[in-house]
């Protein structure tokens, strides 16, 4: 899940063109060595493909890497053009660097793409059906065996015989939809599916046996009567050996491989972690650059140990000099306020209690665990459960705040959310990762369509800090004065602040404030770190053209005050909103109607927002994609007002 | 999860009053022989409330009435000033009936309770906690025990020991949050929950076993950490012994209960059911007049039987006249039309798909599967599974349909609707019991967000037919015309049409068409058959006022094309939207966006719709309540008008 924002590493990386995948799979050599070699080769590739882009999951590619291999090389069929005919993807979707390597190296896609890792015009995130050779949509978890049901259903309709092979996380087995979807796949015997389990024992932060245990595994899928067989994924011979029992199977099979986060590299093997380590640091993010040298130089090494042990010449690697973008200038983060405020409200509040899904680092939770670790309720990914444990803790006089992804919190347990609305209780919902950028990760998890998803829930208020200074007095303002519930959508990338809160701000409901722009015709409504500041560069633009633009956050999402949206508009000409979030649902809709309620009309208007699912990319790349950079809002902006 | 439309039973109905169910409580017999005198009592109470309201679920309340009536007899604990100490609540909430009947009986709820069942000033369809000694809101499934893990948390805070009860269906077992909320109550030792499942092997429409068969219920829960328990539901001895066995559990405990859906009346019974007998009928609804007194009849010899048998006088029995209220005129339902309309596609299409999570009857698909076994795929009660099926299938070429509540359609596949809507494929969804109404089965199974849940959901859209005539247009419209998915909110309920379609009607992206109401100043923007009855006769008492109101049909919940609405605007003075839907995310704001983004201004406008979660009553209370029957309508739209 965790989604580090980590950097690219600067100077020399190294990688392995396809004929060396070739040379290696043409080797004279068992298919095991082949194999092994294979996989650290495109461990390799995988390192540096997240090295260059900033951020990735390498522990995962690398504890998958092998089960990868050995079934691309060795297990699915071709047709006879050579098309590919059995089916391969990965249900958590987060090993996707270590599948582009082998599908690279396989060339499945196309060779440049080793240097576009979470870049616009390459590789998104999680993979994305839009590349050559994806075979759906993940990253948002749980949903692959019953995706794979799907197409086994159409497979058979169609007459065709299709193997399905479906990766998924360990941590991921915590998700309902799995256990869902293991009944019919069992009742009516669809022997095409083959899951593998990466059995890595690490969630996002912490061992699966510290977050949620999953007790005893082969039991379970035993008695949802699927076929069981357990190897060390790292042992190609035990691998090989189940997959042929699994091939004699009459219903579904599934293979839990024991494997190793970080296998390949010593130092990031999670064996290698201290007993007392706080926790796993290569689960997502990219290495430091001397991490980056050391992992590399030992995959070459051992790449080579093995070359020579098959007497075959040493690896030829092409190298490159990186130089990522440069970074913006001074940016902030809302985590560490938030960090704080969540503590100071807990020392006042002893019926405070946090709830995570397994994202402890990722929504500030770490200090709040440590002053608070018997107010801390670690639900693994389990976001269904966590929000019910939270509605049945708000009715017995707890006041449970829910941590997690904004794209996971707002709708996976969407009517759970509800069903505590309904009872009139206080529940706080805390969302990261809220907005189309950071824009890596891909789709999966930009979260551009909680404010509708969370909209109507009665009670409900939903709430964006425009930066730090923000965070306190609306999280103070949801725990002490709202009498509901609130939703929080919260930036997790660092992010410039080119504007301020007036001083003695105290926040209002449904109240906005002006906090820059130029004095002006037309008026902006934003919310946000991130767009406000985009709102704030286009003004600065505009007024080299002569127009003035002020630039108003309206921290809340779903409460517009028509009479205070009268105010602010009286004497202009025009209304702008600009959601970071699609246009369908989003906060300018709420704008627009309380202006027409109001009576306002006349008003040139226009809302920017989201109109399409937005790219992976650099954020940069991928505001710009969307016309929400400064420049295009600058343009949108003045062609609407006939400049 | 069925909500069969019944009809109140009218003529001679029976109860027993409390001072009866005191009298048994007082007898000098084995606890179990009192135990299954007051179960069969309360059944029949539960028959006579469900007779009276005109739909409940009987199955379920007879089927878990003995353990219900145990538990609270004799297993419960009570505090020294006699308040509840331990707490019972039923996770599916359909066996409401039969809960409402033993609290009753007890004193824990009004005596007068037992006459409104179903009544917005009486007992909502599913429990809801501002029902006194309602412990939390169910109808929605699966969260029961993440709810009690939460409330056992609060507990353990506040060194409170409190045993909780937990009743689960089985049906209810294929939801994916029963298993996600069972681990951590393993690994946390929780032994003061206890679930029941109300194993009687029904569910809907047809046995378990042919919808989605749970396999070996007992070794799952077991791998899951669990302590098993397997008795039969109806022997109190057994039930007795197993409870105690649990007392002595280390962690929680689940007694599977092997029961009889219907308990009680031997025709009810399913296990009288004829092998070849198409479903089971008692599930919802209510029974006929004749099948109510055979069945109350059955009942009391029953009871007699066991006073006699214990040395006690017969059963005092309190007698009603019940005399429904009228029901509307003519009335029409889409159900049919869909059923037809769907037959007709797939005859078109040979890769049209229909699925369904356990509502076969409900969502008009038996005709269906009656010719297409080979394309109706049944997944139980597994929203999150069904919809990612759907999303395999499409990616492989077919043309899923996606049937289910509204309720639960929109809201527990959200992410997973999203992810399907990323691969840019065609998915159709389905949802029934739409709005407002029936209002009968309460909050949990009125959808009146979904609007809101799934508007934001790129390229999907989202339409609702105004009467049977548009039901084939919009449908075909989804499966030929559109590029991309479309949800379907569908009205179960039958409902007056009192205006028509023009000749000739073909729908078109963003349009409305004029279907009733008089030539004037002002102008209501809606949908569907409820409301856009509701508009029409608000439109006749308008007129009664001088005032002309103009009723448009709008069936494109989030699509509106802004020149049609100025063309249709032009010269009106005022714009009214009314919504069967909360007011934050429903078509109104996106109506008032469109408007004032067309430059409309100073026109009059209000939206309509809803403010507050609705209550539970009768159709015409509900609509009463969220003001929004005709006779409200008219009063605010004059109002608003100046009138």
């Amino acid at each position: 899940m965790g989604e580090l924002i980590g950097k690219a590493v600067e100077g020399e990386l190294y990688y392995a063109d396809r004929k060396e995948f070739d040379r290696i799979r043409s080797l004279n050599a068992e298919p095991a060595v082949r194999t092994a070699l294979f996989a650290d080769m495109a461990r390799l590739n995988a390192l540096y493909m997240i090295a260059r882009a900033g951020s990735g999951h390498i522990g995962s590619s690398f504890s998958s890497m092998d089960v990868v291999s050995w079934l691309h090389l060795n297990e699915m069929r071709t047709n006879e053009d050579g098309s590919a005919r059995d089916l391969y993807f990965s249900s958590k979707g987060h090993d996707a660097p270590g599948l582009y390597a082998v599908m690279i190296a396989l060339g499945k896609l196309p060779a440049e793409y080793v240097h576009k890792l979470r870049q616009a015009d390459g590789l998104p995130g999680h993979p994305d059906v839009r590349t050559p050779n994806m075979v759906t949509n993940t990253g948002a978890l749980g949903m692959g065996i019953s995706k794979a049901k799907g197409m086994a259903f159409a497979h058979r309709r169609r007459g065709l015989d299709v193997h399905l092979y479906v990766m998924t996380g360990d941590g991921e087995l915590q998700e309902g939809q799995i256990w869902e979807s293991l009944v019919s796949a069992a009742n009516d015997k669809l022997r095409e599916i083959t899951v593998v389990v990466d059995h890595n024992k690490l969630q996002s932060d912490f061992l699966l046996s510290q977050t949620s245990d999953l007790g005893d595994l082969p039991a379970k899928f035993a008695a949802f009567g699927w076929h069981v067989e357990r190897v060390d994924g790292h042992d190609l011979g035990q691998l090989a050996a189940a997959l042929e029992r699994c091939r004699k199977a009459d219903g579904p099979q599934v293979i839990i491989c024991d494997t190793i986060k970080g296998k390949g590299v010593s130092f990031m093997e999670h064996t290698a972690m201290e007993s007392d380590a706080a926790q796993y640091t290569f689960h997502s993010g990219a290495p430091k650059a001397d991490q980056y040298t050391k992992a590399a130089q030992e995959l070459i090494d051992s790449i080579n140990r093995q070359l020579d042990k098959a007497g075959a010449a040493s690896l030829e690697l092409e190298k490159v000099q990186n130089k990522p973008a440069p970074q913006p200038g001074e940016t902030r983060r809302l985590l560490p306020a938030y960090s704080d405020a969540l503590i100071a409200a807990a020392e006042r509040h002893d019926n405070l209690v946090a709830l995570d899904a397994d994202l402890l680092l990722d929504t500030g939770l770490i200090p709040f665990r440590q002053r608070f670790p018997e107010r801390t309720v670690e639900c693994g990914i389990a976001e269904m459960d966590m929000v019910s444990q939270a509605g049945g803790m708000a009715l017995k006089g707890m006041i449970p705040v829910c941590n997690s992804f904004a794209c996971f919190l707002s709708t996976r347990p969407n009517e759970q959310i509800y069903n505590n609305a309904t009872e009139h209780t206080k529940v706080i919902y805390v969302g990261w990762l809220a907005g189309m950028v950071p824009g890596g990760p891909g789709h999966s998890h930009q979260s551009v369509r909680d404010i509708a998803a969370v909209g109507a829930m009665p009670g409900v208020t939903i709430l964006e800090p425009s930066c730090p200074e923000e965070v306190a007095p609306l999280l103070d303002w949801a725990i002490e004065e709202s009498r509901g519930s609130s939703y929080f959508r919260m930036v997790s990338v660092p992010w410039q602040v080119p504007f301020a809160l007036p001083a003695g701000y105290k926040p209002s409901v449904g109240h906005g404030v002006r906090v820059g722009g130029h004095d002006g015709e037309a008026v902006i409504v934003t919310y946000g770190m991130v767009m406000l500041a985009q709102a704030c560069a286009a003004a600065d633009l505009l007024k080299q053209r002569g127009i003035g633009l002020e630039v108003v956050n309206l921290p809340w999402l779903n409460r517009v005050d028509g009479a205070w949206l009268a105010k602010t508009l009286a004497g202009k000409s025009a209304l702008f909103t600009l959601d970071n979030h699609y246009l369908d649902g989003g906060q300018g809709e709420r704008v627009m109607t309380a202006a027409f309620e109001q009576g306002l009309g006349g008003l040139k208007a226009r809302r920017f927002g989201l109109e399409k699912v937005p790219v992976s990319g650099s954020n940069a790349d991928v505001l710009k994609h969307a016309g929400l950079d400064a420049e295009s809002l600058a343009a949108g902006i003045a062609a609407t007002l006939g400049h």
